[in-house]
């Protein structure tokens, strides 16, 4: 893979930030890498771990002769950090991001943006439980999709370019408009999230079932809730504050089907419950077979190895 | 380990029976296994790869003479086949199961066992999602919990030695009563399965997300409710009639803070969602702590191995 571009700017060093800094080195898609971090400590991380050819002490100074600048920060600061970058801009630049929501961030950032640069959103739809600047790896992205979201002057030179390089760090890409991204990542991300820190807290709170017998006997269907509920809380914060509609109405189709099924239970409709565990095993199928995920036996997740119990 | 029971009988042969007979075997835990299963083609499959010692055509003749057997039928399915075993069971013998609910599972079988044999019911918290007498193997308890349920008359014999069956499978093992177990298992497995089934049936129902966008996105935190929506639909259907109150319980407390978070997200009240989301991080720092889990990162699971996508 030829390099894309010559200076790429990463704004905020966490998870992903980190794993694009690692995928961009693996394939040489860059010729310089700088980074910004708003914490000094994230900052002094980066430079002792060799995480970026050069830490930035500003975001301004960071994007100075930058042909990309990606914004790896929660959705609820990209207004702020696109208003301070916004005249530091090389021209002919192409700003994209890393936010998990579009409408939102099309509509806090584009405003800051000069004329003469082009905004090209992105969301990689790879992640881990983990976050801060040791968290990345070069693999993250690897066979995972990355959704590029042209706005309505994207240009199609710069657009293409973006999709090189996240080709280029192993995503497989899709375009899409805002809109409809939200409305799918509601589905597939946002509510999910939702509903896994919600049973992880009702469990937390009842009394009569101890937390240490949660813990003991989590490996039968609760451990994965728990998993996807120690993500980082900013950041989902930003996320449900800035996808607000869409995750409602799927909040609200969820709590509609689930008293159906609560209806069932209580009534001692077997067959409504059958009829409905049946059909959500073909969607189980489809995954597998579009290489999202392994068919190999995981609940069980046999023995955890001795090794990988950090404590961490 | 030495022999524990010289004749084993297991009465249904699906994931958890199969994974009995290997991990018996492994460990030499019985002097015989003989097997039963209602279907025809389960059992020819069982002779095929040569589960158990033996292979019965009815579940009184798989008894005759069995120190111990365990049924291994779907909880729905228990009493009918408690009351076929009823009156083969050898004298002195010791009666259990693997269902996941525990005061129905007692009502059911109880009332047909001899007076002269023993019931222990018992609970391994351990599975996949897959089933039938094929998905079975010998690591599946390994380090997990198996709570045993003592009735109010089992004989502290009894208990022990079963106690030392599945310790020898390589279980953790726990005693609680029947009532308790079954909150317990509310909470950590048959709410959140609840719920993983409705999240996927509602993302199969919304034409405007299409399923292949479901499926190709699913990385982002919906791939682990499909894996546990792709469970054994008849087990499950059994599961909540048969553990009515308490999943209807805990079903109310999970919507009541849903509907929390989901006031929260409407009127924009971001600390309640960054509270509620920090708190929930403690308790899977527990479950690595214990053991039940590691601290690998997993919603990445980096790239699929090419060999594991069988399409199966």
């Amino acid at each position: 893979m030829a390099q894309v571009y010559e200076r790429a700017a990463l704004i905020g060093l966490g998870l992903i930030a980190s794993s694009m800094s690692h995928a961009m080195r693996r394939a040489g898609l860059a010729g310089e890498i700088v980074g910004y971090a708003r914490s000094e400590d994230t900052r002094q991380i980066a430079r002792d771990i060799n995480l970026c050819d050069r830490v930035c002490d500003t975001a301004a100074e960071a994007v100075k002769d930058a042909d990309l600048v990606v914004l790896c920060v929660p959705v609820g600061a990209m207004e702020a950090v696109a208003r301070e970058i916004g005249p530091a801009l090389k021209p002919g630049a192409t700003v994209s991001d890393v936010g998990s929501v579009k409408t939102a961030v099309v509509e806090a950032v584009a405003p800051h943006l000069p004329a003469n640069v082009h905004f090209v959103p992105a969301h990689p739809l790879a992640g881990t439980e983990h976050s801060g600047p040791r968290s990345g790896f070069a693999e993250l992205f690897d066979d995972r999709y990355c959704i590029i979201v042209p706005v309505e002057d994207s240009d199609r030179a710069a657009v293409d370019r973006l999709t090189d390089l996240w080709r280029g760090m192993g995503a497989r890409t899709e375009e899409m408009d805002a809109e409809h991204h939200d409305l799918v990542l509601a589905v597939t991300s946002h509510t999910p999230h939702l509903i896994a820190y919600t049973m992880v807290g009702v469990a937390d709170d009842l009394r009569r079932v101890t937390d240490s017998e949660v813990i003991k006997y989590s490996a039968a269907g609760f451990r994965d809730f728990t998993r996807i509920a120690a993500s980082d809380p900013v950041m989902w914060r930003d996320v449900f504050l800035n996808n607000k509609e869409a995750t409602l109405e799927i909040l609200g189709r969820f709590t509609e089907e689930l008293f159906a099924l609560q209806r069932a239970i209580r009534q001692g409709d077997g067959d409504h419950l059958h009829d409905y565990f049946t059909r959500t095993r073909a969607i189980r199928r489809g995954i597998i077979e579009a290489g999202q995920d392994t068919d190999a036996p995981d609940f069980g997740r046999s023995k955890p190895r001795k090794g990988d119990i950090t404590g961490g």
